[in-house]
């Protein structure tokens, strides 16, 4: 029957996909085959969320046509519209979010349908509010304006138009783009599973997502991206002097007493994330830019730390920090920028697993008592 | 590395878990060592979902500060309250149950925590708050007047008491509670194991919930409870004459075509599912205490047809559907009540999965293409 139990599931294969696959000892990361080193830098996230979604990269006509219906799809729904004022008072980001896409079923006009087609529409609709939602919630709470899109930029662009307030230069634009790219999707993440094992009863997209939500919502998730910036923030503030100088000893201690550096470290790879190496060179760029590199040679020593120290590699979220701090992001919607990519990949999942589906059912462990009799309350 | 892919997690175990056991071979299922005979008709739901989530049966002074506890959480708060009309005109229970329960942690003083404590407050409002969810989504939706609990009725009997609008008779509540203890854990069910994967990022226990709720949604699992009784209604309308005479021929064409029954076989039961004894029996009794014992006995000749045909036994879902509906309770509700009984499980396992956490993170077989060129956008 069942075997000895795999803690975590770690190095047990879940689901079968075409999306993406990781080389753990390598360091490599690919998307329906296209490494993730051919994609950053050359391929758009609206291109990428079409290679995820729909299985190749679009032509020119079908690139135009995708992000046609990106932009058409991707005004939020009545039902969400009239609820973003309420909830962005009344809940954190990540809370909000799992809300507003909750309320989002009821305007979708393919809600009932699970069929390919309806699938895809869902996907792309699901795609393009995100970024809108994230920028929304956070016009509402800070009671700004929120800026209209210009169809002059892309998603990434519109995002920190959006969210910022402020139209991005050409780079912060591209920057950000990548960021996307990196981020769309990560093979059995425990977001993306949870929307699989959601799927797999035959619930529905937005289900689906949701459930993503809420487990891209834990620090040892999605949430950790904002907790490393949080980490750097409190050193800086902790250091009596040069901030950069302070790190090593803060790590060292904190290390030595047991605590957890967030952003290192990762269930799959046994080198460096590849993603990372993106991210660190775009954090430095964006830091020169700047004129203020703490941050970054902050993240560059504590890197070199923990690496002597314990042997691990920083992460996705550990080099994501400083660049979404660069991009004028305020850090708690950390998590749901990343939200905003993973879009892609979980609509993808979704639309994967109801093509050849079968219902996630494991077996668990039982480690209780056994044959106990139920006393009556009187004689308890 | 990763071990072959064992589809759809079938026999992997996925956790360790103290709250319920299943033979599949025995037919057994018991909650924390009682096996699910000595709890039916014997323990009341609040005893099970204090058993569940706190370990140990309550005594008398226990219980009664539980069920005083339940009383003091169970009314909706405010966002939630303010929100319900909206989201009961706009949208399918599961959809309104997946948004209500999201919007209800901004009023969860414990909602920042996953402290041990705070988790069992937590879960006694939740588990208090999801039956008078329900019943004002349907107030609210059918423009009738909420009925205020009664004091001196349970959980159960206060449920029928809203939904219905009708002080239900002693056996009624009797039955109802029975039901909900039935249906309040079943180890690493679909929703359950989503409410898990959600939990083991740290994410919270409205997070956890609110995944299992858009897991239950899918009717390879909570919804199939629905399915039957949609099932049942449509044969009674295509028969000609005496509906229970028309099952066997209609049921025998259905499966000689491929189609699917619903209510019958389960991933871990490989003989009768204990808890469909119980139910087919109330059925029973309550189809007599009517005088219209239809639905019953065409549910009785499904049995028997699919027995006969498939060899399949029916599962929880299978009588549930009829219980539900001769206790007067909406047919697109009988996924809502299937949640009002698991949010003691739901709970109690993100209880049971924080004390001992480990990400739920597993592999994936990759089957796509690999080693593919980006060719740039210009030149595709």
């Amino acid at each position: 029957m069942a075997e000895k139990p795999a803690k975590g599931l770690a190095d047990v294969v879940a689901a079968s996909t075409a999306l993406s696959d990781i080389d753990g000892r390598a360091g490599r990361l690919s998307y329906r085959g296209y490494d993730i080193h051919e994609l950053a830098g050359a391929a758009s996230f609206e291109e990428v969320a079409y290679l995820l979604q729909r299985g190749t990269p679009p032509d020119r006509r079908a690139l135009d046509a995708f992000r046609a219906e990106l932009a058409a799809g991707g005004a939020p729904g009545k039902l969400t519209s009239a609820n973003v004022a309420e909830v962005a008072v009344s809940q954190e980001p990540m809370e909000a979010l799992r809300t507003l896409v909750s309320l989002a079923s009821a305007d979708d006009p393919d809600k009932d349908s699970n069929e390919p087609q309806a699938n895809l529409r869902k996907a792309a609709r699901l795609t393009a509010q995100q970024p809108g939602l994230v920028a929304a919630y956070h016009a509402a709470r800070t009671a700004q304006e929120l800026p209209a899109p210009d169809p002059g930029l892309g998603l990434a662009g519109n995002f920190l138009l959006q969210v910022t307030g402020q139209r991005p230069g050409q780079r912060a634009s591209e920057i950000f783009d990548t960021c996307l790219v990196l981020h769309a999707d990560h093979t059995m993440n425990a977001s993306t599973f949870a929307a699989r094992v959601c799927a797999a009863t035959l619930s529905d997209m937005h289900s689906a997502v949701v459930a993503a939500l809420c487990t891209l919502k834990g620090p040892l998730h999605g949430g950790a991206n904002e907790q490393v910036m949080l980490g750097l923030e409190e050193i800086r503030r902790e250091a009596r002097g040069d901030a950069v100088e302070a790190v090593a000893p803060i790590v060292t201690g904190r290390l030595a007493a047991g605590e957890k550096i967030m952003g290192f470290g990762h269930r799959v790879y046994r080198t460096e994330d590849p993603r990372a190496t993106h991210l660190r060179e775009m954090s430095g760029e964006l830091a020169r830019a700047q004129g203020d590199e703490t941050y970054y040679l902050m993240s560059r020593r504590m890197e070199e730390t923990v690496f002597a120290e314990k042997g691990l590699y920083p992460n996705v979220d550990f080099y994501a920090a400083t660049v979404y701090h660069y991009l004028g992001i305020p850090t708690d919607l950390f998590t749901p920028v990343f939200s905003v990519s993973r879009m892609a990949g979980w609509t993808a999942h979704v639309i994967e697993q109801h093509n050849d589906n079968r219902l996630i059912r494991p077996d668990s462990e039982y480690i209780g008592e056994s044959n106990l009799t139920w006393v009556p309350l009187e004689q308890r």
